[in-house]
């Protein structure tokens, strides 16, 4: 790595730039996409650094400006096994963040692409985001949705997708957690510094993340995960994966930014419901009001990202009665039987409303197959029709 | 009422030849409804008596046909309070039924308007489902269905809107108890006939239905509820209400036959969610990845039907929080201070990435707002912006 001598701003180097601009700027903001397209990384550290930058830039404090120190950072990112990726790496997502490289054209969107990422963890990053989903939801989770994240992570990174999130409480740490113990791939994408991951409760999630996957974010080491900083996250969970599934969400909750981002971005929104009756529901509710496809599997998660024609979901299938293959002639002449008693042809006939010649030429029939067998001096059903509660109609109420 | 002196079949009156047909042939048939638009009720029975009428008419079999008595029928409907009716009626729901009408004009879907209807109770049928919404699901039914189902129909019958359901066991019969609690009004359409309501152990919910709206059958008294019947039962209840609602359904049911017919009959399906993990949803998931309108709410479901923007339902909203209201810098300057400590306006500048000259700007708003209090040489966040746990990131971590 080209470490320059001094610890001044090394804007001889376009890493050593970006990595200064890593923590003097605050990501995401559509004013240094521009400059950068305008200027260049050195250009525009340099104007930042001879104060005649657009005033406006968030983060490019004198302050801030005073204290970076790229060299510094870098070497402590080192130590703790954090990488920094910039456009050009081999591992560089270029194919994952395209949606933000369109969305950034149309200038009202306010979506500007990542310069740079710090990443910590085993593979590559471009192939990690190749075929990814993203699974995120509330911080605040029921077991249900519990159950469904973990369920359908563990889904997705068992047929090798993998499962992109934000590494927060309730949903997030699910999916993470499920990708995990199917001995799959997870990204995590954070919103402060890597060298102190946020939430600390996940300290221990974020190890084993680590371990199959990458902790990845915007902000340098010493970077705390301020309000506004997940804002600008979401952006990326939502651009990075083919689709976006949200498994619980409350109404106004920070996951409909995300879920925003997914929309605008052009990427596949997907929302699993839950009951009516629940507050974590709310929000999911009203994406599926919205444009958001309605998922209840893996397979339906996977018919909607998959390549078109590739993993269709089949269809679930009810119960299915013996009588639903039978014809509707048979099927009433059956349902025209009593429950337990036998009856003569004539009986059945009338009560089946077909004509008796009907009935006796598909009796035998019915026979060969199983419903119905000679009693007394008529028919019955056979033991397989007949319902214990011996009311025939209680058991063909066409609510089957 | 005219009651011919024979028992005889009372072809030269309408009324009594709709009564005879009602006890010979099956409803729901096309081949019936076209060879009365062609050649009259009269004309039909005529030629069924005499034997010239089209074979394959379902029910008109010699037996039915020589034991017919509608003056019987009628006099035994009129003992248990069951009233006849037919088009030209005043309570006659001609409106309600009018997509059947067009729908039978497109001979491919086999979808023939009833040609009587047996109704017992309070009120006017036409009236009761002038404004109505259907109601159903399965009979086998989860205590979250059930709950919703309830609560569904007591908000429609709540707000003047009459509940239509199938009498069933399960959401039909939440549906109706639903409506009644509210003091409203509701209306169960049967598969057999009114002497003898089925399921027997609804006896008593039937007693209040009727007390508050109507039994609507189109089988004559002593017609077992056979299960084919249920089948074409189901088409009026997707017809005759504006909307139909969905509650649990598992996969393959009784349930979507109703659906596809709300679906052909150009009625609007709603459906609601619920846990993925339940069997009982999953026919509902299936018609809301179909075309259904996902509803929640009662005032969704109104919205949906109701007359074009009259009945709009709120957006849900979740618990507010009083930064929302702030602008961009104020709230960055806020999520910049440490939880419980003071801090001076320098280190709340770098923190939040600002200038200070900023802060030292929008500290004092702040105060006046009672979000920040002068503390030692600095600045606090007041006690309503300082999270129990004492960590600032943890209270401001995006996921609102």
């Amino acid at each position: 790595m080209d470490v320059p001598e001094s610890s001044a701003p090394a804007t001889r180097s376009e890493r050593h730039a970006r990595v200064w601009l890593s923590r003097v700027v605050e990501p995401g903001q559509l004013v240094v996409y521009n400059l950068i397209r305008r200027l260049g990384v050195c250009g525009l550290v340099e104007r930042l650094l001879d104060g005649t930058a657009p005033r406006g830039i968030r983060g490019a404090t004198a302050e801030r400006i005073a204290r970076a120190d790229p060299v510094q950072d870098l070497a402590a990112a080192e130590r703790r096994g954090i990488r920094f990726l910039m456009p050009g790496d081999a591992d560089w997502p270029a194919q994952a963040i395209s949606p933000l490289h369109m969305a950034s054209a149309g200038s009202a969107q306010r979506v500007a692409p990542p310069e740079w990422l710090w990443v910590q963890g085993e593979g590559s990053l471009d192939e990690l985001l190749t075929r990814s989903v993203s699974v995120i939801g509330s911080r605040a989770f029921s077991p249900y949705g519990e159950h469904v994240a973990t369920d359908l992570a563990f889904g997705l990174a068992d047929r090798g997708w993998s499962v992109v999130s934000g590494g927060a409480y309730g949903i997030d740490g699910a999916a993470h957690r499920g990708a995990i113990s199917a001995g799959g791939r997870t990204v995590a994408f954070l919103a402060g510094g890597l060298d102190t991951p946020y939430p600390s409760g996940h300290l221990g999630l974020f190890d084993r993340i680590r371990k199959c996957g990458l902790l990845v974010s915007e902000w340098p080491v010493r970077s705390a995960p301020q309000r506004y900083r997940f804002l600008i996250r979401n952006r990326l969970i939502a651009a990075v994966s083919v689709g976006t599934v949200v498994v619980e969400a409350a109404a106004r909750s920070g996951t409909s930014s995300t879920a925003g981002y997914v929309e605008r971005l052009g990427r596949s929104l997907m929302a699993v419901p839950g009951p009516v009756t629940s507050a974590l529901s709310v929000g999911t509710h009203e994406l599926l009001r919205g444009s958001a496809r309605l998922v209840t599997r893996v397979e339906e998660v996977i018919e909607e990202v998959g390549a078109i024609g590739d993993d269709l979901a089949p269809r679930p299938v009810g119960r299915r009665d013996a009588r639903d293959d039978l014809d509707d002639l048979a099927r009433q002449i059956i349902d025209g039987m009593p429950a337990q008693a036998p009856a003569r042809p004539e009986q059945i006939a009338l009560e089946a409303g077909v004509p008796v010649g009907d009935v006796l030429r598909v009796l035998p029939a019915l026979q060969l197959q199983d419903f119905v067998e000679p009693a007394g001096d008529g028919w019955r059903l056979t033991e397989r029709l007949r319902s214990p509660g011996g009311d025939a109609s209680a058991a063909g109420t066409g609510r089957v």
